[in-house]
C-alpha cells in the first residue's frame, strides 16, 4: 500500500425526510444563495421544501446552473453572492450544481483572475463560502469529496479543481428525491459511479486488499442494482443504495494508497466539451476500449475483476479478461447508455486527438502509459 | 436501509515515516501534553520520534495510562493539563492511550463532577481540547472515532462514552510502529477488529448491501491477514492493511442505516472489569457462544457469513451456519486468543450475571432480546 492521506469532514445526511434537517446544519444568521439547475427541483417540490427548511433566514437564489456547468454562468453567480453579500450556498441539484458551487465558493472570495482557479487547478484556493447540499441525482460523488469540474465555453475546456476547503459541510441524501428521474439520469448515474470505481480499481496490485474489497462491493452492487433502478423507480432501497453507492465511490476512501487512472475521464471530457455528449455516456465510450487496449497493463487487476466482481472461472486468462470487458460493456448498455462513438453520431477522432494534445492530456493513466498514440488507439475501438 | 447521519472529520496520515508530519498539524505555539502508556513507546524509539518532530513547541508528558485506562489515573492528567496550561494533547499509543486521552481532553474542560461524563455516556460533553494520535497498536478503532471506555476501578465499572468533540483532529498510522508487539497484542488486536465488524454486520438483513460488502471485505481480509501478522511481524503490507482494516472496523461507516449489537461487547466489558481479563480475550470468549445462542434472531446474516467469509457452500442451513461459528473460533484460536472462560481461570458465571445486573444490561443486541436469561445461556456455553 503507497502512503496516503485520508481526509473527509462532510456530514451525510441521509434518508426520506431529511431536508427538514437544514434548519439544523445552516446558521440562523446566514444570508443563504440556493443554487440549482434547470427547474425540476421547482416542479417536484423539492424548492418548496428547501425554502420551507430554510424558514426566516435570508434567501436567494440563482437558477439555471446547466449540465457541464459553465464558467461564464457560474461568473452570473459569483456577481450576486457579492451584490447580496451571501456568506452561505446551498446547491439543489446533481453533480453539475454541487461542483459549479463549489467553483462559485472558491471565486466569490478570490484574489484575481477567476480563471486562475481553474489554471492552477484550485492549488491557488485560499478560502471559500461554506456549502451545503441537497443531492437530487447519484453519480458523481461531488456531494462529498472536495473536486469540481468547470467548463470554459469560450474555449472548448473542462478542467478539474480540488482543495480542502470545498468539501461541504454537509449533504443531504433523501433517496426519494431521486424517484422523479428519468431513465436516461439513472442509466448515467449507474455509469459515472462504475467508472469512478474502476479508474481507482483497474490499475496495478498495490497490496491494498481493503480498497480492493471496498471497490468490489461497489461494483457488486451497482451490478445487482442497475436495471432495477431503471425498473422499479419508485423502489426506495434500490435508490437508496445506489445513491450510497455513487457517494462511496468518489469520496477518497477507494483510492487511498492505491494507483490512480483516470485517463477514460480525460478523453471524455474531450467528447463533452466538444460534442457535448453526457459525460456518463462518454466514459462509456471510452472504458470498454480503454481496457481492451491496456489490457498488458492492467492485467492482473483485469483477472481479479473478471473472478470477483463477474464471476468468471471458465477459460484462459484472456478468455476472462474479455469475457470481463464484455460483460461491461453490456452493463452499460443495459442500463440504456451507449458505448460507440457512432450511437452518438461522432465519426472522427481526429478533433478528440487534437484537444488531447492542446490541453497536454499526453501522458494519461496510472504510469502515464496513455499517450496520444494510445489514445487513438482507444478512440478508434470506440467507434 | 434505516437513516442516517455519518460524520468522521479525523484525518489520516498513513505510512512509513509519517511521524514527522506531527509538525505540519499540531499549532506551532499549541502546549501540547504527550500521553502514553507502560514505557514502550520509550524503548521502542517511538517517543523520542516524536519529541523531535514537536521541535520547540512547549511539551510535557504523562505516562502510565494503563490496558482499560482508568478514571483515577486519568484525572492525575486532567490535573497536568490544567496545571501546565495544556492545550493540545498528543496521544501515542493504542486504543487505551487514546480513549483515556478522549476522556482528558473532556473532563479537562468539564463543568461539575468528571464522572458525570460516564454517567451521561458522554452526551454532557460541551468542549474538548483537541487531540492528535501516533498509533502504535491497532485494535479498537479509537483513532478514528469519537467515543472512548473507561474503568472507573472503585467501582469495576468499564463505561463507554461518545461525543463528536472527541474525534481526533488527525491520526498517523504508521505501519512500522506496529512491528515490536508482541503475538499476544497482535492477536488481540485482530480479534477486537473482527468483534467490530460481527457487532456491526451480523444482526438481521436491512438492504444495505454497501455496508454488507464492505464488513465482509474487511473481514475476508482479516482471515487472510490473521496468521501472517503473527509469523512476519516485520511484513509491512501485512501490518499495513491489519491497521487500516482496524481503523476501518469501526469508524462509524459499516455501521451506518444498519442494525447493531454490541451485546459481546457488554459481557466482555463486565469479564475485564472483574477479572482483568484482555478485552479482546473476552470477546473471543463470548462471541462464539453469543451466535449459537442467537443463532434463530441472527439466521439470515449468519448463512450470509457462512456463504461470503467462510465459502462454506455444502450441507443443510444450519450445519453451514455451525460451521461458519466453529471457523470463527478457531480462528480466534489461530491467532492465539483463547476462547474459553476456563482458559482464563474463570469457573463461576454468578458475578459477571450479577454485574450485568448492577450495570443494568438486562435488553442487549439489536432487537434488545439479550436479557440476563440469554446471557447466562452464553456465559454457560462459553465455560
Amino acid at each position: 500500500m503507497f502512503n496516503f492521506d485520508f481526509y473527509n469532514p462532510t456530514r451525510i445526511v441521509f434518508g426520506k425526510g431529511r431536508i427538514t434537517d437544514l434548519n439544523k446544519h445552516i446558521p440562523q444568521q446566514a444570508r443563504v444563495l440556493v443554487l440549482y439547475g434547470g427547474g425540476s427541483v421547482k416542479t417536484t417540490g423539492t424548492l418548496t421544501e428547501v425554502l420551507h427548511a430554510l424558514g426566516d433566514r435570508v434567501v436567494s437564489e440563482f437558477a439555471g446552473i446547466e449540465p457541464n456547468p459553465s464558467y461564464e454562468t457560474l461568473m452570473q453567480a459569483v456577481e450576486v453572492v457579492r451584490r447580496e453579500k451571501i456568506d452561505f450556498l446551498l446547491a439543489v441539484g446533481g453533480g453539475s450544481v454541487i461542483d459549479g458551487t463549489k467553483f462559485v465558493a472558491a471565486a466569490a472570495l478570490y484574489d484575481g483572475d477567476c480563471l486562475n482557479i481553474l489554471k492552477t487547478r484550485g492549488s491557488t484556493i485560499k478560502q471559500a463560502l461554506p456549502i451545503g447540499v441537497v443531492l437530487t441525482l447519484s453519480a458523481t460523488g461531488s456531494e462529498m469529496n472536495n473536486g469540481g469540474v468547470v467548463t470554459v465555453k469560450s474555449t472548448h475546456t473542462k478542467s478539474a479543481f480540488f482543495s480542502e476547503k470545498l468539501f461541504p459541510q454537509f449533504s443531504i441524501l433523501d433517496p426519494t428525491k431521486t424517484f422523479t428521474l428519468s431513465p436516461r439520469q439513472i442509466g448515467n448515474g449507474v455509469v459515472d459511479a462504475f467508472v469512478h470505481i474502476t479508474e481507482q480499481y483497474l490499475t496495478y496490485p498495490a497490496n491494498a486488499p481493503v480498497q480492493d474489497r471496498f471497490a468490489e462491493g461497489l461494483l457488486l452492487t451497482l451490478i445487482e442494482l442497475g436495471e432495477k433502478a431503471l425498473s422499479n423507480p419508485d423502489d426506495y432501497d434500490v435508490r437508496a443504495n445506489l445513491m450510497w453507492v455513487a457517494t462511496m465511490a468518489l469520496n477518497g476512501l477507494i483510492g487511498s494508497g492505491v494507483p490512480q487512472d483516470w485517463s477514460t475521464h480525460m478523453i471524455g471530457h474531450e467528447l463533452t466539451a466538444l460534442y457535448n455528449i453526457d459525460h456518463a455516456q462518454t466514459l462509456a465510450i471510452v472504458l470498454p476500449s480503454m481496457l481492451t487496449v491496456r489490457k498488458e497493463a492492467k492485467r492482473e487487476k483485469l483477472l481479479q475483476f473478471a473472478t470477483r466482481v463477474w464471476q468468471l472461472t471458465d477459460g484462459d486468462d484472456d478468455t476472462r479478461i474479455d469475457a470481463a470487458i464484455a460483460k461491461t460493456r453490456a452493463f452499460f448498455e443495459s442500463v440504456g447508455v451507449k458505448t460507440r462513438l457512432a450511437d452518438y453520431g461522432v465519426t472522427t477522432i481526429d478533433e478528440v486527438l487534437a484537444q488531447l494534445e492542446a490541453h497536454r492530456m499526453t501522458a494519461l493513466g496510472e504510469r502515464r502509459e496513455v499517450t496520444l498514440d494510445v489514445s487513438r488507439q482507444v478512440l478508434e475501438l470506440s467507434r
